[in-house]
């Protein structure tokens, strides 16, 4: 097996795949990508198929700069000939045949599939491979059998707590396709708003939103332009809790009464569904029975997490229920609920999903647990024989870096011990993005490119671990994925000018590259609301830094004391005098702009470790030991560094560090 | 007046306006955008008006990322009040009164005007205001009075070379009325293609056209987009030259017999008209009945430029013709076909205009010649009784600087001379984009920001003529413009992403900063043909390096011994040692990379500028003359490297110049 990314250098002829496939051999010679390059499926005619082939040859367009010329005379002489004997489902389904064969030399390309869904994830692979040769762009020559580990790969996106417009999930949607990933997530009613046109319940959106909802014509769209990347759509209402938006049209569904509104701060609310009256069921039977129509996948996501109780031990009526089907415990009565929406989801032929709460000993055993609390949590659940999915440690909003969602699989720690048949009831994991603090402005964002490496996670052999590789792939589809249409890389530097109302501003995209976002539970969330304008400084830069991490792995060779190049001196040198020298240009701008203004600290802590990392590597230059006193004021200073200000972290302090830490400065 | 561009340093409260209005005061206090503002036309109720009014809000919601809570309860409770007595006519017209009022205080802001053009232009005007402030975005407190100088201020966008889908024309528009252009001519077909929906003559665009051309229901579309902008659409079929393509479908309308395709090159093509025969006029007569439909505006432009006259010299019929009629010239066959054509025109009640080339005596008075030859062309016209637009000077494909352009008056050279009267048969002017070396990728970034400056031309006082105030606003202005949607700096990154194939490479990035793209002219266009995919680095950059621009001034003020700062200093002294390091770890890209090997010299060249800088600039820190033998090598060297590098030039060479040519340098 030929690991890209170990090529470090002559990247020309390295395709940086992710997720990386399960086998690759290199060949000889490659495939020229010019104006003639065509690309047709062969063996059963299926629409689906076919437009995928012609959406592959409109990205590879994009990614090339090449207008290419036509479509082929006959499907036999396309460049890229796509091999699949059967035709689609109506409906992508659990458990679908996702495997693929992909072969390419000097002469043109032959993808093979069992299955339409495995030629939609072959056609992913091809288009990471062109790449600029010495003759233009080139696919080197490469064979490639891949499958998936896991067969459940999701993304959930919240658009409750901020509105998501189609277009948004279009992009997002195209974007999971680049990196196959094959369940989109849909979470649509949370506190802070329904975001679903119900005909038979209108006020649920009509009351229960700002006026910013799916229509049902829109919602139908999704699932199609899903259907067709071989992507499930699940949607998610959350019941009981998370519902207060529900109350504010239908307060009656409420276990105390009203008045009831969309909520506009973030958190867990008291407001949750009377599970004692009957009327809360036959609303939620028809309002599933509806919303059935418009998702036709089997899966039904009933949310089920963080209900506090509060409501239920407040209210007389509940409390007399409870004691009567002696229920005393807020869960107890929980599971009635459940229990009774799992029978209305069997009636309209759908299988109950839900977060680890809803687990419980009576539920049916087809019930799928989203795991957000860990790996011994979803081995619990399939030791009980219920199957799960891992979302513990890849949540999104926390802005972790994408090294620590890669490192977390869904079959280590407890689901490591389980005996296989046991483990098989772990289809896999999702990626989470909650959007207290994204918008549709921020939200690609804070998906990509990170998202890319949990789809690797999910996707490739359980070998795949090593992360520096993962991160060299990572920026290169991180661009690639840009082509499909999301806008993660290109808000950046529109929000960065925005700061300071559209002047040039070099000194602000210096100290950007040398900053961090912070994410939910490191960045104070104090005050912020639905309607806080996410435009400052953490919100225009990303959770990692690709100029720190270049910076990383040149200090880090240069503190082992082995590997340097001048070119990883030159490149540290550089970016410490930048450093020093920007403070005094930033300071320039800040006069009088208050989105500039809470950044002031942050640019001088970056002049202190330029001058820091100067000097030491002045001292490694001439073989000197750090000053003691020296080493522990500089220690000190970077552990304030690295505290939050202004909800970033100066991620610039990590090189300097390696660089304090090498042995050769170590005092005696 | 207070000319908002000499707050150099304190961007924060200095609104960059372009184009600059008329009369403008600055007042005190300033007026808070943040999530209460609102705004609301009063007056007439007009539908057009009450939609740009909600365009405008949510511009100034992208400008700032401020998610605006919502209505005003009532008009007169909002934040800007627009006040606008007339409602809009069905389209809009040539001379209509475009003036309008701009008040904001601390309290609010009132729009007034005359007409809704007016009001269009002045909410131009306010979304260029809002800056971030001491408590966030706000608008300093100002008077504005205003009105244009011209009353045609167009751009001109060819299509027909490069394909340009209609969502491409839609976010220009867009962008035009933001710097308040108020013509888009279309220049719809040409050698290359017919890029219009014919259902009389379906042939048109299905035999002359490679399948991309706009429905009658995009065209429909457009127009009312631009309605809605203020904007008219003015229509241009190039006749009789610059037709190949309408022979394919048709080649009876040629001079000499077929067959003929749609051309794939470029330059001056032989097919032509066949001026001798009435089913000619037939055609026409009939095809311009069907545009009129489409095209509500009074002017229609039939081109009429660059008639080579072969086809018609070596034509026995034609010649016959000619003798018989006694048109024994070339353009007196083409002024036999423009009266012919004018009569039609006149049927289907348009007005004619036409290029340079089709002003002839007998022409009716009404005529608008448009200029790509110059002012003294476009006074001879006016002296004949005809009106003009200028777009000599404007021919934005050339990519040369925007204050040469910015330097261009439709009444400077002969048309000053001209009696007011005279001269007021000139109308205006416009940019011209022409697409041999531009498609739908890289167009807005031809167009953007340069076509500001024009704007400014046509709009502004004739007094306004500082470039470096003019560039300085261009600056802001690129970036607040791209919030309409115009791509011109998104795809910066993402084009030289692509010659990297998604490696991130910072030093091509420095290479990119140092360099302009050549136009037209400039560029070898040898080979190039509409199928020549446009992905080079020359594609990709700008045809103006603000980096360049910024290291200019600072040369500048170096180089004159007066003003320079050690802001100054540090920002040369870490460009030329950046340049001098690049070179090594640009060399370590382009490993077997086709795209970046052409680009080897201009690295080096980059090396050896920053290195001539370094020792001009250390001469000049200690009064040292240049030795005059040093001198000559590098002004040698520099006028080497001005010269064009795989079609780009080395900018980087000018503030390296100023530096050298010194005073202070030079040897006694």
């Amino acid at each position: 097996m030929w690991l890209p990314a170990l090529a470090l250098s002559a990247f020309g002829a390295a395709p940086a795949l992710m997720p990386l496939p399960v086998k690759m051999d290199a060949g000889a010679g490659a495939l020229a990508i010019d104006a003639h390059f065509t690309a047709a499926a062969t063996g059963a005619a299926d629409p689906r198929l076919a437009a995928a082939v012609d959406r592959l040859v409109a990205l590879v367009s994009r990614e090339t700069g090449i207008a290419f010329a036509g479509k082929p005379a006959a499907a036999a002489e396309a460049t890229l000939k796509v091999e699949c004997a059967a035709r689609a489902p109506l409906y992508p389904k659990l458990g679908e045949d996702e495997s693929y064969q992909l072969d390419v030399t000097a002469e043109g390309a032959h993808l093979k599939a069992a299955t339409v869904d495995g030629a939609l994830r072959g056609l992913a692979t091809f288009a990471q491979l062109p790449a600029p040769g010495p003759h233009g762009f080139e696919i080197p020559a490469v064979h490639i059998e891949d499958s998936p580990r896991f067969q459940w790969r999701g993304l959930m996106l919240d658009v409750s707590r901020h509105w998501m417009p189609v277009e948004v999930v279009l992009r997002n949607l195209d974007a999971m396709a680049a990196v196959k990933l094959n369940v989109f997530h849909w979470h649509r009613s949370d506190d802070q708003g329904v975001r679903v046109e119900s005909r038979l319940y209108p006020r649920l959106q009509g009351k229960g939103s700002d006026g910013h909802f799916y229509t049902q014509a829109e919602i139908r769209r999704v699932v199609a332009f899903a259907r067709d990347r071989g992507i499930r759509v699940i949607p998610e209402f959350d019941m009981p809790g998370h519902s207060t938006s529900w109350f504010a049209g239908y307060p009656a569904l409420a276990s105390a009464p009203g008045p009831y509104h969309a909520g506009s701060d973030f958190g867990v609310f008291d407001a949750t569904m009377d599970p004692t009256r009957e009327q809360t069921y036959a609303f939620l039977d028809a309002f599933i029975g509806e919303m059935a129509l418009l998702f036709p996948d089997p899966f039904f996501h009933i949310g089920g997490d963080e209900v506090n109780g509060r409501q239920w031990k407040e209210s007389a009526h509940v409390q007399a229920f409870a004691r009567a089907h002696k229920l005393t415990q807020t869960h107890e009565l929980q599971l009635y609920f459940n229990r009774r929406l799992q029978r209305i989801l069997a009636r309209h032929g759908r299988t109950m999903v839900g977060w680890d709460e809803i687990l419980e000993p009576d539920l049916a055993k087809g019930t799928v647990i989203q795991s957000w609390r860990g790996q011994a949590s979803l081995a619990e659940s399939a030791t009980k024989g219920y199957r799960g999915v891992l979302s513990w440690g890849y949540y999104l909003d926390h802005l972790s870096p994408a090294k620590f969602h890669y490192g977390v699989d869904p079959l280590a720690g407890a689901a490591a011990e389980l005996a296989p048949e046991v483990a098989g009831r772990i289809l896999g994991g999702e990626a989470c993005m909650w959007t207290e603090l994204a918008d549709s402005e921020t939200v690609d964002s804070r998906i990509w490119p990170r998202t890319a490496a949990i789809a690797e996670r999910f996707w490739s052999p359980q070998a795949a671990t090593d992360a520096a590789s993962m991160y060299q792939r990572m920026e290169v589809v991180s661009r690639l994925i840009a082509w499909t249409g999301v806008e993660h890389r290109a808000v950046y530097g529109s929000m960065l000018g925005r700061l300071t109302g559209g002047h040039p501003a070099p000194p602000l995209r210096v100290l950007a590259e040398a900053s961090e976002a912070l994410g939910l539970g490191k960045r104070s969330a104090r005050g912020i609301e639905t309607g806080t304008p996410l435009n400052r400084f953490v919100d225009a830069i990303p959770a990692e830094s690709e100029t720190v991490r270049a910076l990383e792995l040149a200090a880090g060779r240069v503190a082992s004391g082995s590997g340097a190049s001048q070119t990883d001196l030159d490149l540290l040198r550089g970016a410490f005098e930048l450093w020093m020298s920007n403070d005094a240009q930033f300071e320039a701008l800040v006069d009088d702009n208050a989105l500039l203004g809470e950044l002031q600290p942050l640019s001088q802590h970056l002049a202190a470790l330029g001058r820091a990392g100067l000097e030491a590597l002045e001292d490694l230059a001439h073989d000197h030991k750090a000053a003691p006193d020296w080493l522990a004021a500089r220690n000190a200073e970077i552990a304030d560094f690295l505290k939050p200000t202004a909800d970033v972290t100066l991620a610039a302090a990590r090189p300097v560090k390696l660089l304090l830490d090498a042995p050769a400065l170590a005092p005696k």
